[in-house]
């Protein structure tokens, strides 16, 4: 019997994790994996870190290279390959050769689409100016750090005040530049609520970035093919260089044109072990849908722990197991120097939309005990169904040592705890780490009396 | 109608949480507490770092005074009030006031009893000399710090591997001494398994503490009343200071002779009410029994966490309310210097004892994106039950960053969750705060191969 042929689109987080797995539960299985950028296995989280100067070298970056997976996992991993078609019913992929043009046909057993996201570029006139750039793939973060090295501006405008606006604020700050930030809604982070987005958008202040809030991008000056300038519906915001942290989309048109089905946002519409509604063909990381289990729908996130865990389970899947990705909760986490905020579940708004109630409580707490050196500021929001006093969301803003408790309101999270249930959770206590009652459990609380 | 009243014997975390609590659950409530010392509300976990000079006043380790009490909440806590016999026929203890040392009687509708602990102290020729030290109420840290401010002693030995010794060890090397340490087990840290242990044994000899691993103390030589060293079985150390950090019991003496049943450990058994088997008697904190929610069955922990925990659901309870505390997973951290230790659960040797099987993984991982600056070690064991993998137990010990994990799967015992759950839990990600998986997700991945 001739060996089965899986083909994997796309190189990154979703696509590797899925070809790695598919190969140790499968020894046989042939796998071909086509990128069409230079990398493969590479962690674009890092890349403003990388454009910080924090980390070094690029390479730190890539966890595996296309050598390694060939020589260790017996994986055909061919960069600068692009899949331009596929051909559900010929069970074959037109795939192009970026470095030679020459395009050719490959037949699969199974295809797993993991062609991720790409950033959202305002169709404005001069977007495509030199000096603007957006972040997604390793390539980009290398143009981001060159320019920087290279043309050394000093004057920045970041438009979008979301995960990669916050990260690449810090990023050009330590950098040296002076960094002004654009963001349409009323504050920064669109994922927490406006209360708390407002304490991110006086930490940003605080760190020297100019906000202008409540404005929305409306072109960009250009001299030369350069930037010079960004304008808004409000000013003209001079800049030497421009980032795009507007968001991200699935990367799904090369599915649409095939005819698989796409969700929400545009995202792949997948089951829970990550098929596709075509037969044969699976979809797994930031162009696949997910589903959120507080809210019980379909939902779209294009985040890293996401991808790797989509790809693991359809690595299984493909080589013949089974194993299901139950879903998210909406868990999210960013640093912005020594500031860290934190999410998880659902906003305020969010509840309303699904027709839910809730009682809102929001605490300020320290880091560690109050009288331990160095306890910080730790402000916890916490959302809980009216009634029953289940959790529906949380979210966490403070400084050193607050993000990482979100985890616990994570778990909580998926397995339906109240808030009386997360006031007696037995957590951890010592000085150095938190307050006797941890900040979460004050939170708890403080929401129980409101539900 | 006369105002009921209530009587709490003990002003540390449990009483005065409770008192506090019942007040203000109920405004008519006449409520009195004696505290045999001169102190309520302190953080006895604080002493260490008190002690070590990172705090460096004892009043900061205070949260609420007597006056304050009396003022803000129209409680009387009384210092220096030892209750010396409960009559529960009468409903009526004994007091001695130790200013005075005049005995009186006083009646109550209710009774706390909040004692707490009293370190484990052996009974050797030389233990009351001079120099050696135990450490548990508010008066034995601020001994112990005047006698390395004033004698300013250089070589200190410390009996025991456990929190107290681990932390008193930090402090005393930042007090600049030469520490020995003195485990009667094979390793530190008998709360975890000895291959966690050893890792804990390893930090603290890179810390420069001297470890003398399996041996027992066996006395004390003393010259002029001052203790000069400490006799183990296997040798004589040399010591100008003395802590003894051997464990603690429950102080329940009191209670005991008025006849009110003890439990696990001499602990007072309770209700999840946490009413005692003598009507209107209660009792909290580290006097008190607990309920091991893994284990199911009565469990003693003395924990700031718990005692806090307990006193407010008392007090709802005392003022005539309901509420009731579930029980404990058995979770706990410590610091020393910059490594860090924490559990949660059951360890390998508990889980046979209760006729339980399980799967045993250890991994080791960083606390951060391995690229990222200042990524430290974490090792994660996890014990997961054979069949379905409910996990039942999991030990961390890494450097900065590592312990507060532990809260996550703290959490996922408490409701239950198996390996494979934890493989899926939404955690957050960020580069500074974690690899993309977490490291407890690892060890899930890793336990789940033997389950």
């Amino acid at each position: 019997m001739a060996r089965k042929r899986l083909i994997v689109i796309g190189g990154d987080a979703a696509g590797m994790s899925a070809a790695a797995k598919a190969r140790r539960e499968d020894p046989e299985l042939e796998i071909v994996v086509f990128e069409r950028g230079r990398y493969t296995s590479y962690s674009a989280c890092g890349l403003p870190y990388y454009i910080a100067g924090v980390v070094e070298e690029s390479g730190e970056l890539i966890s595996r290279s296309p050598e390694e997976f060939r020589g260790k996992y017996d994986i055909d991993a061919r960069i600068r390959h692009e899949v331009v078609a596929i051909e559900p019913v010929a069970g074959r992929v037109r795939v192009l050769n970026r470095e030679t043009q020459k395009e050719f046909g490959e037949p699969y057993d199974h295809l797993l689409i993991a062609t991720g996201a790409l950033p959202y570029c305002p169709q404005l006139t001069g977007s495509d100016a030199r000096g603007i750039f957006g972040l997604s793939t390793m390539e980009s973060g290398l143009v981001v750090r060159r320019a920087l090295d290279e043309e050394k501006p000093s004057r920045a405008v970041i438009v979008g005040g979301g995960y990669i606006g916050l990260e690449m604020a810090e990023a050009l700050i330590r950098r040296g530049l002076k960094v002004s930030l654009v963001q349409r809604g009323p504050q920064v982070m669109g994922t927490l609520d406006p209360d708390m987005g407002a304490i991110v958008s006086e930490a940003l202040r605080k760190l020297g970035v100019e906000l202008f809030l409540g404005e929305s991008l409306t072109g960009f000056e250009v001299r030369d093919g350069r930037v010079r300038a960004v304008a808004t519906d409000q000013r003209t915001l001079p800049a030497e260089m421009v980032i795009l942290g507007m968001g991200v989309r699935p990367r799904t048109a090369l599915a649409g044109a095939a005819g698989i089905p796409l969700g929400v946002k545009g995202a792949i519409r997948v089951n829970s072990r990550l098929q596709t509604e075509v037969e044969g063909i699976w979809a797994a990381g930031d162009c696949a849908e997910s589903f959120h289990l507080v809210s019980r729908r379909p939902f779209y996130v294009a985040l890293g722990t996401v991808a790797n865990k989509q790809g693991m389970v359809a690595g299984i899947n493909l080589a013949g197991g089974y194993a299901t990705f139950p879903g998210v909760v909406g868990t999210a986490v960013t640093k912005v120097c020594q500031y860290e905020v934190a999410r998880t579940g659902l906003q305020e708004e969010e509840i309303e939309a699904i027709g839910l109630r809730c009682a809102a409580a929001v605490i300020t707490s320290k880091t560690r005990a109050g009288y331990y050196p160095g306890a910080g500021e730790i402000t916890v929001k916490m959302l809980a169904e009216k009634g029953g006093g289940r959790l529906l969301g949380a979210q966490i803003v403070g400084e050193e040592g607050a993000a990482k408790r979100i985890d616990v309101l994570a778990t909580a999270l998926h397995t339906g705890l109240s808030a009386a249930d997360i006031v007696h959770l037995d957590l951890s206590y010592a000085p150095p780490y938190s307050p006797v009652w941890d900040p979460v459990q004050i939170a708890a609380r403080q929401v129980l009396k409101g539900v």
